[in-house]
């Protein structure tokens, strides 16, 4: 087969993926994500350890920390991860400052704590087949093998907008009439038209552009996310935390508030934080998303301080901004075939760490099947994750 | 209670809702449709047969055209809406052309319609508590239902954008914070502020635009429909049909090929005539969508003068456009409640004939009901047409 990737910029993920966080995890109360993530996560691991890709994948740990009250909520949901096979470990009471001395875990007569509806820290609840990766690194590598099979890449190039041809051109002024089917036979770029029997079109935020053009819905919205990075000796500690991992970083942590959740990035050292924006957080396609110094100083630090006081008085040495590409509707990615175009998106935050099922699934689509068969051995129905007999129990547990 | 509609234009429903082509039908597959719009339909009649509003109810019905291909395919559909209570007659062969004698069913041997592939009429599904409705009197019947409740109106009023504030307002810059939580408080209009305990947002194709900048998800794009109206002695006979309906009107009809379809709006004694755009057709909000005069001549026309001669030669007389707000994933309205807020929306096309449910379940999501009654007195589960626990069976009879 003859396969060409076209992107935009220089190379390929530069845009969003670039920005990403590079989490990855199991964890996922829905039986269609978990499937998903865990089997891509296996086959990282694969690339990494048989392949002898270097993903820098470091295994450090989801780490959801919970007051009384949320854990008795999410229990149920747990409950269900555990059942399909993710490997959790429950913390509790003093056990989870023997893990990481710096945490706060609660706030009983601080009354901006109060104020700020800070949740105590009563559980913990650890998912092991979870931590971080480098994106780039993994694109690289795909790349490489990409290349190794004959594909082709084209950078540099902008798809300005899909071709839409009657199935039987009849070449008449006004086509595609109403009574012709319609097939999408490709894409204007930059560099000019670009023919093709199937166009995958995954370009995550920016898929609505395309497709709403053609009268295609994609099904998201995109929605800035940042990231602020740190490096100092006060924050040590975050990197040599005890029992829970083997390489001592801090697991990607998630605070019981306000949505805010930190990782250790041991490649460089660094401790990377973020807060999961909802309610306020506008959506909208931004071509080059900025952090803001403010979102860090006058919300993020307030609550992080609280729980890790040994941020306190820290300034980010770094930090960036890009989007999620959210489906509002269940959280959960969408491979949809239409006449001539299969459309993959909506991974809402979560593509990276289900890139290679997903695209085993939309292989699957592109060639016909009913079922594909994912890296672990499972089975995974393509239609489930398309529209036309969506089947996807929804996700809670989304960050 | 003190409940105020707000509307940008001079009266109620002006927008989009002016631009319906005002057809009701219970023919749906989907339940939650079934009973939304059945259930409708019945007050409807009420209104006007008991309540003595003139809402110019003409129940010509809904006839569906199909080939014995497409019939084969559909066959169950129909089915389950005859389970659910849909009153169905099925039209077989001369059956069809007794009722209509001007339609042309089969088109063995013509080369124009083997190129537009055209489907011959095997079988025609006619739905005898379908018809056509006059939105304009309806909603000037709420309005006076409204006023007379105690309702105020204020229109000429534009909604600016929403606003969200704190649960708790500390008045400091900056508010609301990620650690607060956070609830609309009403709106910013071009007549200053209206704050509200709760505000429901009913804007149609108009939803985003006020959804997207707090963060939230309409689930729709607005597509432009159009309508094409036609008054001529050549179309006597789509106003005198046989056997079908009491009035003669010729029922709501959709061909069997490329979504055309026509009703008669005997109110006025003429032939309205649309299209059901899909692949092809933008997703776009246009403030003012304009009908497209080459949309009826190169593409409607076609099709529809070769299954109804009597339209040879005719042109429009007048014609216009709105657009639909579609919900894409399963075609059926959302009632979402936030804090403070109650989204009612992606009713795709098909709000009108479903308004007195919808607005049934709105007034449940308000006062906090699991379930509530319909004026059929069926009950409806809240939820279901809610985001976080919906449960739609997806729809597949969509025009």
């Amino acid at each position: 087969m003859n396969v060409v990737v076209v992107d935009r910029y220089g190379g390929a993920a530069q845009g969003n993926s670039a920005k990403s966080e590079g989490a990855y995890r199991n964890m996922f109360v829905s039986e269609t994500n978990f499937m998903l993530a865990n089997s891509s996560i296996e086959w990282f691991q694969y690339m990494q350890d048989d392949l002898g890709y270097d993903l820098k994948l470091h295994n450090v740990g989801y780490l959801w920390l919970h007051s009384r009250g949320q854990f008795d909520k999410l229990k149920g949901g747990y409950n269900r991860m555990a059942e399909q096979g993710v490997d959790i470990r429950y913390l509790e009471g003093s056990e989870i400052n023997d893990c990481i001395p710096d945490l706060v875990t609660h706030f009983d007569g601080d009354e901006d704590a109060e104020l700020m509806n800070l949740q105590n820290v009563d559980y913990g609840v650890y998912g092991k087949k979870c931590g971080s990766l480098d994106a780039d690194s993994m694109v690289k590598s795909y790349e490489k093998m990409f290349h190794k099979l004959g594909g082709e890449t084209l950078y540099n190039v902008d798809v300005k907008e899909l071709i839409l041809k009657p199935e039987e051109d009849l070449e008449i002024p006004g086509e595609p009439f109403i009574w012709q089917n319609k097939i999408i036979k490709g894409a204007r770029t930059s560099k000019g038209e670009i023919t093709s029997d199937t166009t995958v079109l995954a370009t995550g935020a920016w898929a609505s552009q395309l497709l709403e053009p053609i009268g295609l819905d994609s099904y998201i919205r995109p929605k800035k996310r940042q990231l602020f990075a740190f490096k100092d000796p006060k924050l040590k500690g975050l990197l040599d935390v005890k029992n829970l991992n083997t390489s001592g970083g801090l697991p990607l942590t998630i605070l019981p508030t306000a949505g805010v959740y930190l990782k250790s990035e041991l490649t460089e050292g660094s401790l990377w934080v973020g807060c999961a924006d909802d309610l306020g957080r506008k959506f909208e396609l931004e071509e080059d998303a900025q952090p803001e110094s403010d979102y860090y100083t006058n919300n993020i630090y307030h609550v992080l301080e609280k729980y890790f006081p040994c941020f306190n008085g820290l300034r980010p040495l770094n930090s960036w901004a890009g989007q999620y590409a959210i489906n509002s509707l269940d959280g959960s990615p969408i491979v949809e075939p239409h006449p001539g175009l299969i459309y993959v998106g909506g991974a809402s935050g979560s593509g990276i760490m289900k890139c290679d099922a997903i695209g085993r699934v939309a292989a699957g689509a592109y060639a016909g099947l009913e079922t594909v068969e994912l890296f672990d051995g499972s089975k995974f129905r393509v239609s489930d994750i398309g529209i036309t007999n969506r089947s996807v129990k929804k996700e809670s547990m989304i960050i």
